[in-house]
């Protein structure tokens, strides 16, 4: 099975993600601002890889505090916390994997500090195995939505590569497969990360599961031409009434998807669903560096001078989908209700 | 002015646009098939501008055939019209330019096979400054669309370099800046080519008009956001009823305006508009090397063994577009009328 992340020897193993497909390296973080810097840089991405991310930096950093006092050690807990945290801004897993180790060391705090040390890293190691039953289960509950036969679209990577391992949206497409139904899917490439040429393509064909790429700007007119049966994208954060943030472009296939009458689905444990947010407005997007836009594995691509713009990140609206699946089952509209039926 | 073809001492001079913005390298064509192989390769691409570099190709042709006989003479014609006409299929004004010298070749028939050699090359240079004259004709039409302070997104590069010079829909944001408008120009880079982020951005930049790179897949985003006043485009082929093929994306980009509201035009001369195309389902689109997706500047971002698609055209339908610019005027829906009428 794909992971892009593990726990080992007390360090942090991570499949450079901006090295595939071209290379398959591992890097070892060996302290929370490594793997902090891999989150902000991207080495790690997607909004439940993120989380497993942080959830192992907490505990590596846990580990490597030197006090024998608790206010210490809880103090230095909050400083790595906040660290990890200011890393990236619109995934909400990240925040939600940080409160959760947080809430874990207070439900610690009678124990001795290497006792604590020792749960948390066995949290950490929980929210990972957990994310890969979730994303099991969620892909079940979506199986039943796709057709056999069906052509597939999905933009980004939501896969194997953006989770603990299986993926959200990918792993729909896996349980599908796994269901028996012969399908295939066609990868926006994603500009400008190219996560879909890069990442979908590359852990698709490995599996072996049929996967064609396209430009991001082809998808409308696959759309318009019947060659797509259903769309199934991932999130970085859900809001209390379902508007969902996904990488950039994300919006745009989904009014897309409508006009055509494709069905749109977005994929997301509930741990990405926000009751604190209460719609899209309110969902900070991240505006990630230029160089990733003006150049392309290292060439630049635009004339010297010119500006660019690069929010990283985009909101659909609620109305555009057709339903949200979870490891609960498949929210539909109006999602203030099912999704908060579902957090109960 | 930037022009990306001239006639020059009987030879036909071309800017490379595969090269730009890095390299401003003007290529020599000194037979009709250097003219074609450039057109396929796409050293020079844009509808109007391959009606340009078609027709100067016919006359390069022409002027090197060696028979004093007439029958031969227009025999090596035909053929040299063939050749030239199978370099693309979706354009127009590639089929459209060559008729046109086919007609004035025949129309000197009378001649001498020099007088008629000296005759084909000023038909190809009178086609090339008319069309210059077209697009400010056609640019003053548009640019009274144009509100004060708008920012203009457009896909693809529909500005001098895809003409005879000033463009289409670069022509409308010239002609507004012109016109004492203070403009600013969003362009899509326009995978797999990027002759957004590549060529508008360069001419534009170039000439002092402000303007911003963005993904294709952002487009929708600052649509939603209200960021865009107008989009103008160019198109390769404009069907009977108004429906118009354009680079890939641009259909999607015209879902997205109308979705929120923005108007979209297309900005065409006449002779892109083809009376014998009933509608856009009757138009050719062109499919392009798979290489074109997978490499960037020779450096190859996809995964081995993946397969891509790479439809160059999509097609826009006439409900879509808020207006057609011409040189005669704008035209409206019902399109098979208002277009019917300027043909006349």
């Amino acid at each position: 099975m794909i992971k892009p992340i593990e726990w080992r020897d007390n360090q942090v193993l991570m499949l450079d993600q901006r090295k595939l497909p071209w290379r398959e390296t591992w890097l070892t973080c060996r302290t929370y601002k490594d793997v902090a810097q891999c989150i902000r840089v991207m080495v790690i991405r997607g909004a439940p890889a993120i989380g497993v991310a942080a959830a192992m930096g907490y505990a590596l950093g846990a580990r490597a505090i030197r006090t024998a006092g608790k206010y210490r050690f809880y103090e230095a807990l909050g400083l790595i916390k906040a660290h990890l945290a200011s890393q990236r801004p619109t995934a909400v897993n990240l925040f939600w994997a940080l409160d959760r180790m947080e809430r874990t060391a207070q439900a610690l705090a009678d124990l001795s500090v290497s006792e604590i040390k020792a749960g948390l890293v066995a949290e950490a190691l929980a929210i990972h195995e957990e994310d890969i039953a979730i994303n099991r289960a969620m892909g079940r509950h979506g199986a039943e939505r796709v057709p056999d036969g069906a052509t597939i679209l999905t933009h980004c990577n939501a896969g194997a590569l953006a989770t603990g391992g299986y993926g959200t949206a990918l792993g729909v497409v896996r349980a599908a497969v796994e269901a028996g139904k012969k399908v295939q899917v066609l990868a926006d490439e994603t500009r400008p990360f190219l996560q879909g040429a890069r990442l979908t393509a590359w852990e698709l064909h490995k599996d072996g599961i049929p996967v064609t790429i396209i430009t991001d700007n082809m998808a409308g007119h696959f759309l318009k031409e019947g060659r797509i049966q259903l769309v199934v994208v991932g999130a970085d954060r859900v809001a209390a009434n379902g508007d969902a943030a996904n990488k950039i472009g994300t919006y745009s296939v989904a009014v897309l998807a409508r006009e055509n009458q494709v069905p749109f689905y977005v994929a997301a444990p509930m741990s990405t669903v926000d009751p604190h947010t209460p719609t899209g407005a309110a969902i900070p997007i991240e505006v990630r560096p230029d160089r990733e836009i003006t150049h392309i594995r290292d060439r630049q691509i635009t004339p010297d001078g010119v500006p660019v713009l690069h929010p990283a990140f985009d909101v659909t609206p609620n109305r555009y989908i057709t339903g949200i699946v979870t490891e609960k089952g498949v929210a539909e509209a109006p999602y203030i209700q099912s999704l908060a039926k579902m957090m109960d």
